[in-house]
C-alpha cells in the first residue's frame, strides 16, 4: 500500500459504493483461498475531525453488515499486559473487515499522555517498533492492517467545539483528553508524529474530500490482493542435533529418594509461583509419551486448583485456521490468571506443522522470528517463559507405547497415529534442534530434560522452574 | 441423577482413577455422537470445607488436561447483565468437563449478603427459579449440570482458621466474606439452605471420606450418558397464518414524502436510541431479499459507528454446534455495547433449522420455551429487545431477485440457495405463524411490516423502534 495520500477527485456515490460492495465480496470470495485476507483498519485522530462520520459515511456506502466497527476507550498500558493483548481476540477472521476507534495507538497516546505518570520518549518509540513488526507478523498472517490518521488544526478544532450541541456532546465526552488546552493538542500532534509516518493522514477540515479520501483509501486496500510467497528455494541450514536429544542422560532415581525430593520440590514450586508477582507460562514440549502429562501432575501438585489453566494444544479447529497462527494463543492468555501450562504450544508450528506440511516452508521458518518477538512480548509484560522439552529414546518410547496399550486406563492415549508418528523420529528430532538453534533466547531459554527415567525428568523439571523464577 | 448423598464407601484410589479416566475419555469419545454431553460441575460452600482441596484431589485422579478449572472473584449482580452473561463463554463443549467455584449461586450470595443494599427475599427465589430453568435448558442442550456443596460447622470452621498458615491465607483472604462473624455465617446458612436442596452437599469434616464423595459423585455424573428422545408423536399444532403474511397491505410512499419522513424518524430514532440508558437489542427476520439489510441501514443512519454492533447471522460453525443452540448469541452480548441489532437471529432454530430438518423435532419445539426464557432473562437486565418480520409477497421476491440478478453491484446477493428456498415458500409462512404464535410476549412482541414497498416497511420499522422504546 502507498502510504502517501493520492490525489483523489471526487467519485459519484453511487459508483463509489458500487466499486466498494463489488471489493467487499471480493475480499469475503477470497475466503481459505490462498491469497485470502483481512482487513483492519486503525482509525485515530483529533476529536471532531470527523472520524466518526467518515466510518459512518464508509458504512453506508459498503454493505455495513460485514464491515465490523469496534470502539473502545483508551486502554492505559498495564506492566503486566501487552499491547496487543485487549485486541486480539477481536482481529478478524480472513473474509472479514474491522474498523478499530479504540487500538495500540491511542492506548498508546492515553498512556503517553496521562498526566500522572507520562511515558519516557524511548520508551514510547520501542513501542512504536514493536506495534509495527507486530502489524508486520499480522500483514505475513494474511490480516492487512491499514492506519488512518483524522487531522484538523487547533483554530478549526475549537471552532467546531464552539458550534458543538448537546446531544453530540453526551457522545464525545468520552474520549479523554481536555480538546480546549492548546498545550495538550500541541503535545499530542508532536507525539503522534513519532508514529505517523506510514499512515494515511486525512485532513478534517472538508468534510465531503475527507469521508471519499478516507472511503477510496479503504477501497484500494481491500482490492490490493497480497501475494504470499509460499516456498522458499534457500536451503534451510539445519542445526547440529544436541547429543541430548541423540542420547538422552540415563541417570536414575529410586522410588524413596523420589518421594522425598518431590514432596520438598513440589511444595517449593507452589511456593514460589504462589509468591511470584509475575505471570508463569511454562511450555511443555516433547515426543509421544515422553512424559508431558506426568510432569504437569508434579508442577501443580501442590497448587489449588483455582491456582492456574493448563491447556492441551492439539490441531487448530477451522475456525482458528482463518486466523494467524499465534492467535489462538493470544487468546488463551487472556484470562487473570497467573499460571498458564501448555501442554504442547505454539512449536507446533516448527514441528508437527513442519513435518506434516501443512505450514510451508516460508510460514514455519518466518515462525520463529514470530515466536520470539511474543515470547519477548510476553515477558516485557512481567510473565516468565519456562519452555521444556521432554527428551526420551526411541527405545523408552516403544516400551511405553507397549505398556500403554497393556494397561487398562492407558490404552486410551495411544492411537494409531502415535505408531506413525513415531516413523518420523529422525524428521522430529531435527525439527527439535532447529526450533533450540533459532528460539532459545536469553529471555526465554529451552530446558532439555532427559526423560527416560521418569522421576529423574519430573524432579529436573521442578528445579529447572525455582531456577528459572530466581533467574530473571 | 440422584441428589441425595449415597452411601460411598472408600475405594482404592488406584481404582478410583482408573474408572474415573475411562468415563473421561468415555465422555470425550462421545463428541458429535447422539448422546454427547459436556458436564459443568458447580462447587461452592463455606470457606475451608475443602472446595480446592477436593478438587485438587480430583484432577490429581483424572487426566488433568481435560478437566478446566474456572474461578472468578464474585460478581455482584449488575441490573444490565443476565445473571449467565459472564460465564456463558466458558460453557463446555461437548466432551469437555469445567468446574466453576465462582458461578450463579455464589454471585447471588454474594449479591444477597452485600451490606449496602441486601436482596429481597422474593426477588431471591426468582433468581433461584430462573437459575434452575437455565440450568435445565443448558441439559436438554447436552450440557450436564451438578452442583456440590462444601459443608462445615461453625466450630470446626474456627478451628481450621484458627489453624491456617499464612501462605493459604494470601489465598483464602480472596474470597470475602468475615468468616469470622458468626452472624454472616448462619445468615450464609440460612440463603444457601433456599438452594441446595438439589445439590449434592458433602460434610467436609473428615477429609478422606470428603474427597472420595466427591470424586464418586463426579464419577456418577461422568458415566450417566443422556438419553435424549429427538423426536416427538404429538402432532405439532399449526397456527393460522396470519393476514399480514399471506397478502402483505400494498401501502405505497412517494419518494418526496419518504425521504422527509426518513430524515426526520431517523434523526428521532438516533435520539431515542443514544439518550436510552437501557439496552436495545432489534432482530430481523423475514423472507430473503424482503429489505432486512436495507432497513438496517436506515435504523443505524443518524447513529456513529461506534454506537452499535450489527450481527450478520447464518449457518453456525462446527465449533458452535458443539454448544447449547442458544450459546452463539449468548456471546454476542456480551460487549458492553447498548445496541445491537441482528440479521437474523435465533430465531433461525423454529425457521430454517425447522424447515431443513436440520433441528429435530423435540429440538425447535423445545426451543420456544427456551427463546422466551432468554429474552425475558435480557428484557429483566434492562435491555429493549424489539423483533421484525419483514413480510413480502412471493411476487414481490421474484421481482427482487430477478433485479438482483440484473444489478452489478447486486448480483452477489443472490444464489441457487435463494431460489431453493422460494420453493418452500409455505413451509416458512408456516414456521413464521407458529413462531408469532409461541414467541410473541408482552416483554417482547413481534412486528410483523408489510414490505412489498421499501420505503413503507423502513418507515414502518422506524416509527416501531420509537413505540416499543416509549412502550416498556
Amino acid at each position: 500500500m502507498t502510504e502517501t495520500p493520492p490525489n483523489y477527485e471526487i467519485l459519484d456515490e453511487d459508483i463509489l459504493s458500487c466499486r466498494l460492495i463489488e471489493a467487499q465480496y471480493g475480499l469475503r470470495e477470497s475466503r481459505g483461498k490462498r491469497n485470502a485476507k483481512s482487513l483492519v483498519i486503525l482509525v485515530s485522530g483529533i476529536e471532531l475531525a470527523g472520524k466518526g462520520e467518515a466510518v459512518k459515511e464508509l458504512r453506508g456506502w459498503v454493505d455495513p453488515r460485514f464491515l465490523k466497527v469496534k470502539a473502545d476507550p483508551p486502554y492505559l498500558f498495564n506492566a503486566k499486559k501487552p499491547f496487543w493483548l485487549p485486541y486480539a481476540r477481536f482481529i478478524p477472521a480472513e473474509g472479514q473487515i474491522l474498523v478499530m476507534f479504540g487500538n495500540w495507538y491511542s492506548d498508546l497516546l492515553a498512556t503517553a499522555m496521562h498526566v500522572s505518570k507520562p511515558l519516557d520518549e524511548t520508551l514510547f518509540d520501542d513501542y512504536i517498533e514493536n506495534m509495527r513488526a507486530f502489524e508486520q507478523d499480522l500483514k505475513n498472517n494474511h490480516v492487512d492492517v491499514i492506519k488512518v490518521w483524522f487531522d484538523l488544526s487547533w483554530k478549526s478544532l475549537q471552532k467546531r467545539l464552539d458550534n458543538m450541541d448537546a446531544s453530540e456532546q453526551h457522545f464525545h465526552r468520552l474520549h479523554g483528553l481536555d480538546w480546549r488546552n492548546k498545550k495538550q493538542y500541541d503535545n499530542l500532534q508532536k507525539l503522534r508524529q513519532r508514529f505517523t509516518q506510514d499512515w494515511f493522514v486525512i485532513d478534517g477540515e472538508e468534510e465531503q474530500l475527507r469521508n471519499q479520501q478516507f472511503a477510496q483509501y479503504i477501497l484500494q486496500a481491500l482490492q490490493h490482493m497480497p501475494n504470499h510467497v509460499l516456498n522458499t528455494r534457500t536451503p534451510w541450514p539445519s542445526a547440529a542435533i544436541p547429543e541430548a536429544l541423540l542420547q538422552p542422560a540415563q541417570n536414575k532415581l529410586d522410588p524413596i529418594n523420589y518421594k522425598a525430593e518431590l514432596k520438598s520440590l513440589s511444595r517449593k514450586v507452589a511456593d514460589a509461583l504462589r509468591l511470584d508477582a509475575r505471570n508463569v507460562v511454562i511450555v511443555l514440549e516433547g515426543m509421544d509419551a515422553s512424559g508431558k502429562g506426568g510432569a504437569i501432575k508434579r508442577i501443580v501438585k501442590k497448587l489449588d486448583p483455582r491456582e492456574y489453566d493448563i491447556h492441551t494444544i492439539s490441531a487448530p479447529e477451522r475456525y482458528e485456521r482463518r486466523h494467524p497462527y499465534l492467535w489462538r494463543f493470544w487468546t488463551k492468555l487472556e484470562a487473570e490468571r497467573n499460571i498458564t501450562i501448555f501442554d504442547r504450544s505454539w512449536y507446533g508450528r516448527v514441528l508437527v506443522e513442519r513435518i506434516e506440511g501443512f505450514a510451508k516452508a516460508v510460514e514455519w521458518q518466518r515462525s520463529y522470528a514470530e515466536i520470539n518477538r511474543f515470547e519477548k512480548d510476553l515477558v516485557n509484560s512481567q510473565t516468565v517463559v519456562i519452555k521444556f522439552w521432554l527428551s526420551i529414546s526411541k527405545e523408552e518410547q516403544e516400551r511405553r507405547f507397549k505398556a500403554r496399550q497393556e494397561t487398562p486406563h492407558k490404552h486410551f492415549k495411544i492411537t494409531e497415529e502415535d505408531w506413525r508418528n513415531r516413523e518420523k523420529w529422525d524428521d522430529y528430532l531435527q525439527a527439535a534442534a532447529d526450533m533450540f538453534e533459532h528460539t532459545s533466547t536469553a529471555y526465554a531459554p529451552w530446558y532439555i530434560i532427559a526423560s527416560d527415567d521418569k522421576y529423574t525428568a519430573r524432579i529436573e523439571i521442578l528445579k529447572a522452574i525455582l531456577k528459572q523464577l530466581k533467574a530473571v
